[in-house]
């Protein structure tokens, strides 16, 4: 393990360029740069297949994050940065800044609620001011050393907060997470399967219980991919037998990711995390969040204030083309829902824990990072 | 509307078994009697195919059963019951009596949580032992008209069930229900998706939410369905949307049925009914279960003591044959959870709505109906 990674020493310490690429390489990655291109492992083909999808431009890569071939609010953060890079590759007669401004605002539409994503097109703008009077291809340098810069430091912060959640585990534990936060929504190794990873590493990990997460089956599909080839024993269970499995005392920690956080801590997740929260304050079992400060949002107070994606309801009410309702049956899919700080025992983020009262703990671990 | 459906009127004035016979054919029964055998719709096609699937044994009663082709508390009782009529379809040489053991054994083996199923078999043993000393047409005649009076019953306290639901929904209420408790679980009418009738014809029902209720979807399958004929609006969503709409304060009521109550009131119902009931609690949304008196279960003291069934983890990680996990991923399957009563407001019976202490109110109902 590099040295960065030692206990102790700070994500803001955390990598150059050059040592970033190293990085990336040591860690399964959905995203990977190649050459003249992004590479992004399509996430709606697993688990029956594994498709790498080649994107060469910023449409491409818009596309892929709007259909969820690339999904997780980190993830998401790192496409949009190498979508930028993609914004360079126009011939020299082509207006370079109003190709970086379309590619920037096209890249911010696709999804609301992420906030890494936003967190990304900002700094990204920031670069590009900076390279762009140097040119084409300096730009294009200087974009593409900041986007793995970027997803170089979302796998070293993943690993920081699988670091810091090890103390909060105990011996066979049976943990129980929602969605992926896995390394297929991330730059690599993970959020919440990240911190699941280092507990199982550590030996306090007997049981992952994997909700499923209708209607796209996040869980079923892609975190039990993860955890088969992590190794880490698991059972399916659909999204509403948290309450059963908690009621029974067969789960001892619940760990999530999230999407965005507001600076008071509440947060913003897949559909169904709330219910889970509120599940294991009734029964006093720890529910944690687990997500690099890019998630954390110094701009949105509340969770009130955290914008809410509403999808397709034909992803609820049709399966692969199949109508799974009535014909005409129309379905309600908000992606996302908002747990009230309150429910939250922890952040988890590579800055460290981060506990009640989140209003100040978040303001200390942004301001201590540089972040804000 | 018959007389023995005025309000006021109890339940246990209800039918003579001729009268039944024209009760069963006012309402739509996804069990019907014809000559010789029992008709079933098969509720694992719907909502793509309405296919009757013909039994004249009840090893096929059983069968239908166990694979869900006929599903929800009250219609297992009923399709049992009927199951009982066909295990004296034999030749006159056969033992008559261990023919009918051997029927109510098979079916009591088919699921264990719902107490109707154990309801009518313990009511069947009865009529049958009456009759049975007069022969074989003897004891058929007589159960037949028995298990169409439990059909005739079921359809009136459902009707019963709705009118008095009635006075505790508002004008343009939002309401929840879970799984299906419509006609299509029932002799006919349908008990929560009965309540949701009745107030929807008294015009205080504005919308439903149907969760799809994995793994088996009875929700987007089979209550889309049910709403649908009858022209109540709805929208389907996930088991885990429960959260974000009650927090948003769109969701006024929650109403389900209930697989067994016991004698304090815990429901055991479909799994994801616990967690609603805690959400609706923390929100302050009344939380009701609707159910015939042949769901309470005096002989069960609390909900630790109702037996759940735990069935096939295949049902998650498959869909019609499909892998929906990787290859080797296991799922775990509790077809029911347990809501304990200090999270229910009332439990809607064809005796009237009780309310806690349930202790004393369910007590009460049954010994009134002459039900212990």
């Amino acid at each position: 393990m590099p040295a960065r990674f030692l206990p102790g020493v700070r994500c803001d310490t955390v990598p150059s360029s050059s040592s970033a690429a190293t990085s990336i390489d040591e860690e399964f990655s959905p995203l990977r740069w190649r050459g003249d291109c992004l590479e992004l492992l399509d996430q709606t083909r697993l688990p029956a297949a594994e498709v790498w999808l080649r994107c060469t431009a910023p449409e491409e890569v818009a596309a892929a994050i709007r259909r969820l071939a690339v999904r997780g609010a980190p993830a998401i953060g790192i496409a949009a940065a190498y979508g930028l890079v993609l914004s360079t590759s126009g011939a020299e007669s082509e207006n370079l800044a109003e190709d970086f401004a379309a590619a920037a605002r096209l890249l911010g539409s696709t999804r609301p609620t992420a906030v890494n994503l936003a967190w990304a097109l900002e700094r990204g703008r920031k670069v590009f001011a900076a390279a762009a009077p140097d040119g084409r291809d300096a730009a294009r340098t200087a974009l593409l050393e900041w986007a793995r810069s970027v997803h170089a430091d979302d796998i070293a912060a993943n690993r920081a907060i699988g670091r810091h959640a090890r103390a909060l585990f105990a011996a066979n534990d049976r943990v129980l997470t929602h969605c992926n936060a896995g390394a297929l929504a991330t730059g690599g190794y993970g959020t919440a399967i990240g911190v699941i990873r280092a507990a199982f590493e550590a030996g306090c990990v007997a049981q992952v219980w994997v909700d499923e997460t209708r209607p796209l089956l996040q869980g079923s599909r892609l975190t039990a991919w993860e955890l088969r080839r992590l190794g880490i024993p698991f059972r399916v269970v659909t999204d509403s037998s948290a309450g059963a499995l908690i009621s029974r005392g067969l789960v001892q920690k619940i760990v999530v990711g999230a999407d965005r956080i507001a600076r008071n801590g509440d947060t913003a997740n897949k559909i169904g995390t709330y219910p889970l929260a509120v599940l294991a304050h009734r029964h006093g079992v720890p529910f944690y969040v687990a997500a690099p400060l890019s998630t954390l949002d110094a701009d949105t107070a509340t969770g009130a204030d955290i914008p809410i994606e509403e999808r397709a309801g034909a992803e609820i009410t049709e399966w692969h083309g199949a109508q799974l309702a009535p014909e005409g049956a129309t379905g309600m899919n908000f992606a996302f829902d908002v747990t009230p700080n309150e429910l939250i025992a922890a952040i988890i983020t590579e800055a460290g824990v981060l506990r009640a009262p989140f209003d100040a703990t978040i303001a200390g671990a942004l301001d201590t990072s540089g972040r804000r």
